[in-house]
């Protein structure tokens, strides 16, 4: 099983060189300088792939399940082509906010911009990781009818992210605690336009697009009525998914063992708007409400175990314990909505299945890191 | 004459609001908490109106010249509207160019990033100046058969500028001289790539595609031959009247009287890669190259006098003058080589004049400022 994974993971991994040689050959081909070429070469060696890929390898595993086949070589090729287009999305997102953070370490190595004669031209570089996804759709899916929509659905979940950031840069800056800006209500804002869109709905659609599955005729935008359009669909299960997860996320930086997370959780100093705190400011009373706001957001371990400290007071474990169980229902309720024989969409033969979604679910359902 | 320039440029002016209306519409309907509205809102007014609009309004007189009549209300809002994405584009550009320069002052104001209680959240306004385009274009374009063309065309553009900033970046960093990088052939590139796609290119093509002219059956991008594509043939015009322009540009950053160019030119300080340091290093015996290599890119008034009186010595007023007529008189050899009622094109009526080349040449040759 996890041998079978690792495969899975290699055969994607073996997709990117492909992909990088594209690009570099598009900069020598228009005889761009060697210094140029070998530096767009280091960022996207150093930025795209090194993380877990499970966005990625999510549009493979979606185009599969919809096909309910093995892919063709070709098939294969572009479904990972796309898959990799949301972790190029993703390392511009990551390079940037890395900066606006003034993280130090992503992936157990030094951010970006913190590499040696970086800097600053780290910003350039996170466009560009963005726009070599646009150079890499027209290059190999031009000629499609769902092009377009590829387009669009890039374009959409990236300006959904970016309203998501704004919220969050602004809610909590890492240098300046005011907890009364924050509210449950703003935390899910935030995982939802941040996170939820671009991890969770964006690999999907993308797999849906590429398997041919057709708007409803009256709905082209996925918001629009669920049991109208597949896209909207897909999105009404898949943004409460991607919420989930993140309030999980919240959760195991906070309550997780280091030794099992794989890292040292450090929300509570970096004044993050996390689901634990939130959640702690809506049950504190007055003494508790100061304790927080004397101990949130302060670079000093003394002050986080306060914090923490007070969470267990709170019974921030059992409410989380509690979220997770309804949060599951509630998805596992909107799976079920969807025909037991798959959702017929168009005259095609391809059903969005209930599947697609479950894998989803029962990757993250009680998870430990 | 100003007038009716002023009275042109108030007009388009006026369908600002509008955009900025629908942009900040989407954010209230999707529930986003006020002060990230107003945040987005004071990032669109600071940012995207303000400049000298050259290359917005280029896109309607461009349109207008192509239909060969005034247009109406709807024509021009869409034309506008066009224009307005080429502003919001450069914005996005603008913002973050400061921040990678660390500039001062933009358009006699603060650079953004300076605005107190801004920093580095300016690097994620600047993706919603690019986000705000797509879907800009979505709401109203969605539906034109040349809208995925308007896509393309930005997309590519955009990547385009993005290298020639990252060329820009690493030859001329403004904390590190280093002549030996310089070179005539890189300044070329670098103001291809980084000026003329997206200040002319762009307008002209997006024009194009409102006028419905289609690309030549066989060349669905402009690298094709410029005798069969039309959109080949604009940017094999507008692309060396983009690099006049910029050299230009340089030119009157060094020789223009503050007085008339309206601001200080400040290239030899800041250790820029412009045509006059190119120039001069390809003509410097080895004393004048060690004045150069002695006093390019300091913060030093006499340095930079010094730097002055070589580009004196070594005739560059001289050098450009020449530079200007040639490069004059092979953009007319290229504009006259569409015929003189024009270039027909697919089955419209809408031919690809001489006139919307020679509009942008007039503007351009012999300005002082």
């Amino acid at each position: 099983m996890a041998d079978a994974k690792a495969q899975k993971r290699q055969k994607f991994e073996d997709v990117f060189p492909k992909l990088r040689e594209e690009l570099l050959a598009y900069l020598n081909q228009e005889g761009m300088p060697q210094d140029a070429v070998t530096w767009f070469e280091r960022n996207l060696d150093y930025n795209v792939p090194g993380g877990k890929l499970n966005r990625g390898i999510s549009v493979v595993d979606s185009v599969e399940i919809l096909k309910g086949r093995k892919l063709n070589d070709d098939e294969y090729f572009k479904a990972a082509l796309l898959g990799w287009c949301v972790e190029f999305l993703q390392a511009f997102f990551l390079v940037s906010d890395d900066m606006m953070d003034q993280s130090v370490t992503r992936r157990s190595q030094p951010c970006w911009f913190r590499v040696e004669g970086i800097n600053l031209i780290a910003i350039n570089d996170s466009f560009m990781l963005e726009g070599a996804i646009y150079y890499l759709l027209k290059k190999h899916f031009r000629s499609e009818p769902y092009y377009v929509h590829l387009l669009e659905v890039f374009h959409d979940t990236t300006f959904q992210t970016e309203i998501g950031q704004l919220i969050d840069l602004i809610t909590a800056p890492e240098d300046h605690v005011d907890l009364s800006k924050f509210s449950l209500a703003k935390h899910q804002k935030i995982v939802i336009y941040k996170t939820a869109y671009y991890s969770f709905y964006l690999p999907v659609a993308l797999a849906m697009y590429m398997c041919g599955i057709p708007h409803a005729p009256s709905s082209p935008s996925p918001s629009s009525s669920p049991s109208a359009d597949p896209y909207a669909l897909a999105q009404s299960i898949l943004v409460p998914l991607g919420e989930y997860f993140q309030v999980q996320d919240d959760f195991l930086d906070f309550a997780a063992p280091p030794e099992v997370l794989g890292k040292v959780g450090t929300d509570i100093v970096d004044n993050k708007c996390s689901w634990c705190v939130n959640t702690a400011l809506a049950l504190a009373g007055p003494a508790q409400r100061r304790v927080l706001d004397e101990n949130y957001g302060l670079k000093d371990r003394e002050a986080e175990a306060r914090v923490k400290a007070l969470y267990e007071e709170l019974g921030i474990r059992e409410r989380y314990a509690v979220y997770e169980e309804g949060a599951y229902g509630r998805i596992v309720g909107l799976i079920e909505g969807i025909p037991v024989e798959g959702m017929e969409v168009g005259a095609g033969d391809v059903r969005l299945k209930r599947e697609v979604f479950k894998t989803f679910l029962d990757k993250i359902y009680k998870r430990q890191k």
